[in-house]
């Protein structure tokens, strides 16, 4: 289905055991939701803590799922004993976010030796409808697992 | 001291207000530490639930600050009865962001009616010292508070 | 063919129009090959004058070809008696630009009355066959026509 | 003066060997002005070819004297034998670039054995007046040399 072939068969389980890691997305109750080679998709359910000022879903969540989507599609595609580092993203606020989940879909633009270049969207899902609320164009570079 | 001269005199109030109805900055344990015409700082102390699986502050920590500091350094220069938006802004992250605390200091480049445009740069202190982590470059646009 | 409907229903003579009087355009020699609702391509030929140090097109020519093309997709969407200027874009560069043609393709991701989003691609053309060589992704802003 | 040492005492004639051979630095008349350990000064002065429909300076032009400018203030600090390229930029345009010069100043932010950021600022001058006009986030990667 996918046009890449991952350098690690082990990608899944060393992608869900990093994700599993970050005390952060499991603070925030984000869950991996879907991982491919060169995709990655996350969900994060309503809750009051993700919220910003108007009950919206707060734009520095919607970042957070973007970067780490585009990261986990980054990561997918990388050998084994490698680490992956957010370098840089950018992402653009399309619509206010609102509904009972937030879906960001990652996926790998190009991927290189070192440095990887992903887009990634974020979707609010209301009374069963998505809708496009951001886009997020990141680069990634992989460095040699810490041992 | 600043060059910008607020349009509402009662910005550091309205910009309080905002920050405390914000469900995902006291989720974080941010604090809004200083707020003047134009600029801006947000401090978050060391705490599991905001590293990533290094143990290094999460670069979604990074995004969420370095957004809402230049947010709201924005916000301060904005009419009474209005509200901010960010439309777009983006980050690169330039060192692993160890240490106890985590400082962003948002600043505006150029107010406007409709757009303003502001950079942020973060920084972790450890052991006393400063080192910047990361910088960002962000717009944000003024639209009518919602009675 | 398009999801977009739009506003002006002469927004391709504008377009042109506007392509027509962009003294750099034409001093490096680029062509608006189509326009159409929210999407439009622009392409430019080998010529020494396009190139970098190592005889690829330049990153320079790249950037202003996507932030053209995503800037006249925008426009082909806006009403009659309105300008279209760029607050932003961002580009990422993913391999280095060889070959004969250089062809940027933009369109809208999200239309707006104030703030429009677009996203734009640059293929260079070798031996017949386009390779992606860089992406970007861009604001545009929708202002009332100088009389 | 400069915060950095530079890796090549001769970067100076590097850069300046480096810019005499861009074709498209010659063809829109853009000046090296300045060249320092992490900064470099590019100026273009008023040219028909190098403005947009409304007679302002063009954004492509803006937007490729930032590229350059920050790119040759990161191959200051680059070791000999070594090659830069743009990885991405992002550019923010804040006011109408309107005068008789373009001025670009480019400054490392962090210089690194891989990648390298950098900012830099346009500035238009108008009647002996210089104003911000445009500002630019940008990574850079060095490479070896081709032989």
């Amino acid at each position: 289905m996918s046009e890449f072939t991952p350098l690690n068969p082990e990608y899944a389980g060393v992608v869900a055991a990093s994700f599993a890691k970050q005390g952060l997305m499991q603070a925030l109750g984000i869950e991996l939701a879907e991982i491919g080679p060169g995709h990655c998709v996350l969900v994060a359910g309503h809750n009051p803590d993700l919220l910003q000022q108007h009950g919206y879903f707060h734009g520095a969540l919607i970042g957070a799922m973007l970067d780490s989507a585009g990261g986990y599609a980054a990561y997918s595609l990388m050998p084994a004993d490698s680490e992956v580092l957010t370098t840089e993203y950018k992402v653009n606020f399309l619509a206010a976010a609102e509904g009972e989940r937030l879906i960001a879909r990652g996926k790998v633009v190009k991927p290189g030796r070192t440095l990887t270049v992903t887009t990634a969207e974020a979707f609010c899902m209301q009374d069963g409808v998505e809708r496009l609320c951001a886009v997020m164009l990141q680069s990634l570079i992989c460095v040699a697992a810490e041992p």
